[in-house]
């Protein structure tokens, strides 16, 4: 396994270049090591082992880095009281990309073969299981306002997903349709794992409004990044583009669009992401900038970060509290 | 959604023969349908409705019937403490099925088509993750004992279905690596649910340990009843049988017999196993009778249930009590 640990470590400084930010990350990835150590070592079953590995493969690690960064914020001086709710919040994501991968056949994940490719249906399904329970059960160590909070989001996750699922392909689909999956799937975790962050650190509510505030709009610019990523793509950092398009996923921009459009070209749009193949990127790019529709998603991804960064003006000045506003700064430009 | 509780309510008499026994199930089947209606009904999306239908569709409520008798046998008189462990258990266990039969390729369950032969697969697999959040929200309002209790019962459940999946069609299966995969996914949920009815009663370790005991060894007894069930089946019941057979799984009837036979009929008996088919039930049949494997399993059946009532002997007598013994005594004869 060390080698994989030493990779997350080469491989962090990609995404966090201030060394303070690295510095929580690096923290981060110790107490998932030592968790997988502890918890995940002596099952030797394929799946779990896999599970395992993706665990340790690296990704952003935003929403753990959030909530250490909101405990401190909120006056919180011991990591050990919210390092299990970002593990857990960590693992739970983890659990739902594995079984995302199995519903979007997805490939790939972080350049790994995903597990239901490697290794069949069932054991993607009951590894994904199993990082939900240890997820839910390093969440379950809290008071039961935690636990409420984090069953919650949990539950609006699902419930996003859904309503994704409804909505694909549906050229009717409204900004508020959107945005009521982006605060169930991506924004709400956000949202509950700052307000938890809050609330552990003992804040008072106005506190942890605000750090729910800013979990809800950054996660928010965060869903409207990759919707962005998923239209221009970051060839050179290995991000593929158009999985949006071709699983037929309404994001803001395409919306924008179909709004905006009329006549043959509202026609074309359609027919472009009924008949989506890569040959059709360039007629997809004139329409989307006739529309102005990635100008417009990244006016609302700097209105949602500067909304995420106002909100953090009950909290008390700190370097914590700094570095919140760094990363919130820093999202826009985020290119994996 | 009144009109399928009613079901339920109508449905129960099926099992619990006694009306002691019958009135707990009730209590518990109000409680549920009480948090349907509480958490479950201002979601609309159809496999959130779908899956609440299956948890309203009946089942027979073994899992958490025991906790609540084990509590109340352990000294607990209050069952509003013990009523959320109970349908955690029963609510997680529904999510096990639906993931289950995803990759079981199961197309019906109690009766009714399952999630995802009648909305797909995405919808299946969040629709199983959704009860597991519910699941686990209620577990998680418990002190960490009993957090890390349920945790560590349901991540061996997953590790026991993966054991379960290595050994599809491996004809060398020992007896010790069905107990490993019994005791994860079946017998495992079943000792913890009775392990922490006794913690939450306050009862003393020699109880909380001997409810351990009674769990396993019911739950094992229950397994090897449903095994015994797969091969002779209960038309009369609506039981199908051969589920186990088609799908390669190595039952303890068919371990048994593949340790006792030799030579011609050993092979004969693989062949059967290897290309199943409705037209070679007699042929199995024979040769069960020939090892005398089903006989053999119903002794180890008295065995493990004798276990489990002798466990109780460090229990004070109680009418609690006695009905466990009298759910362990009943459970050999289930045609359902």
């Amino acid at each position: 396994m060390r080698p994989l640990v030493v990779m997350v470590k080469g491989m962090e400084t990609a995404y966090f270049t201030n060394p303070n930010l690295s510095a929580i990350k690096n923290r981060f990835d110790d107490a998932l090591e030592e968790l997988v150590l502890e918890k995940l070592s002596d099952d030797e079953a394929p799946a779990m082992s896999l599970a395992r590995d993706i665990l340790l493969s690296g990704g952003k690690r935003f929403r753990p880095v959030l909530a250490l960064l909101a405990h401190e914020a909120a006056g919180g001086n011991d990591d050990s009281m919210i390092m299990d709710l970002a593990l857990a919040s960590e693992i739970i994501h983890t659990a739902t990309l594995i079984h995302d991968d199995i519903y979007d056949q997805s490939k790939t994940r972080r350049g790994m073969p995903t597990l239901h490719t490697s290794h069949g249906l069932s054991h993607a399904i009951i590894a994904g299981d199993y990082l939900f329970v240890i997820g839910f059960s390093l969440g379950g160590r809290y008071d039961n306002i935690i636990v409420e909070k984090l069953g919650k989001s949990a539950a609006n996750l699902a419930s996003g997903e859904l309503l994704q699922f409804e909505h694909v392909g549906n050229f009717s689909t409204t900004p508020e349709d959107y945005y009521a999956i982006v605060d169930g799937k991506t924004a709400g975790p956000f949202a509950s794992a700052c307000a938890c962050a809050g609330i552990i650190a003992g804040a008072n509510n106005q506190i942890i409004n605000s750090l729910e505030t800013f979990g809800i709009e950054i996660g928010r610019a965060f869903q409207l990044v990759d919707d962005l990523l998923d239209l221009t793509g970051a060839p050179s950092m290995g991000k593929p583009r158009g999985t949006d398009v071709h699983d037929g996923k309404m994001t803001l921009p395409l919306i924008h669009a179909l709004t905006l459009l009329y006549g043959p070209e509202r026609e074309q749009l359609e027919d472009i992401l009924n008949n989506f193949s890569d040959d059709r990127w360039q007629e997809l790019t004139v329409l989307l900038n006739k529309s102005n529709s990635l100008e417009y998603v990244k006016q609302l991804i700097k209105n949602h970060i500067n909304r995420a960064i106002d909100s953090l003006n009950t909290l008390p000045d700190s370097k914590a509290k700094s570095m919140m506003m760094e990363i919130a700064k820093e999202s826009q430009n985020r290119k994996l």
